[in-house]
């Protein structure tokens, strides 16, 4: 069990971005280091769960559309989201993988900087080429975090970390685990705001 | 379109006795009339939406009943569940829709006390001699509920509401409407009091 506030998300997840942009400095309020963590919601739901993808569930889907686009407005963030909602985050998910492997990156600005092009500018972040640009204009180069995409080491890792959250019973976008408890939504961060003020 | 807060919900759902609790209070405070409507999950989720019941989803069954033990923790509600969790709630439903057809009846109190002996005292209430039990404690006459419950246009207008709740497009419990726009799960009841306070 670690101190840490682990924070499992998906790029395809936009519910994963709004809890993104808070849950860092939660985290820093409660002297609190922060442990970033990709998954792929095709492997957890689709595989592990053996559920249909959200926006293809009957019903669920056209209220998810309604309600991420409501929400973004609640939490007070631009909204433009990609055109598919479901594009592949596999790059996106790789990037942090080798991004925490580096000394003196900031993780937490390579993910946002990813999460607000793909969901506050509709960008692309398909790709190793659109991920690596993206990273540039947090002062990263270009080709190193392009290598680092695809290098093996960072496609295993990635894998290892969705197998390892699966086994753990994580399964959706964002999740949040400290102190051993599991939290899963953007809207439990006020569960996890108490818990952090005193464990209940 | 109606200036009344809807408020869908199921018996056997956690989330849903969550919200009961509070949301008679907010839509008073916001001089909104309420409108209970019982729908069944196993029609909506199971039928409609295609999914398999919640509690025996892989992953999320066993998250849930953390959560849902969690939840009642943290809205400062006891926490006593029946057993199992996946009692007939039918019953109960037909007494919510018999209670509206009747004048001055308080069917708050009677959504109340039947969520709370279910969840609060791990008591049953699948049955319609359970159902009638439970009405006596706010002062209905068990032979009135009983006969209420069984009768032909209960059951017919049940079938209709919950027939009408999916071509709305409402498939959860608890959902709430308010101006049109739906709000689903006992998490977003601070995004219902925003929109109750100031359309957004």
């Amino acid at each position: 069990m670690t101190k840490a506030v682990e924070f499992f998300f998906d790029f395809v997840s936009p519910y994963g971005w709004f809890a993104a942009e808070r849950i860092g400095a939660l985290a820093r309020s409660h002297a609190r280091m922060m442990v970033w963590r990709p998954l792929l919601l095709k492997v957890t739901v689709l595989q592990a769960m053996g559920l249909p993808p959200l926006l293809e569930t009957p019903l669920k889907g056209g209220y998810v559309a309604h309600d991420a686009a409501r929400s973004a407005r609640y939490y007070g963030l631009p909204w433009r989201p990609p055109t598919p909602w479901t594009f592949s985050s596999v790059s996106a998910a790789r990037a942090i993988v080798w991004a925490i492997r580096q000394s003196d990156l900031d993780v937490e600005a390579l993910v946002l900087a990813l999460y607000r092009r793909g969901w506050a500018e509709g960008g692309d972040i398909s790709t190793p080429e659109a991920v690596a640009e993206v990273a540039t204009t947090i002062g990263l180069d270009r080709t190193q975090v392009r290598v680092g995409v695809e290098s093996p080491e960072t496609k295993d890792g990635l894998r290892a970390q969705v197998t390892e959250a699966v086994a753990r019973g994580i399964f959706g976008s964002p999740f949040v685990v400290v102190d051993g408890e599991p939290f899963w939504g953007a809207d439990r961060l006020p569960m996890v705001e108490r818990w952090l003020e005193a464990t209940w």
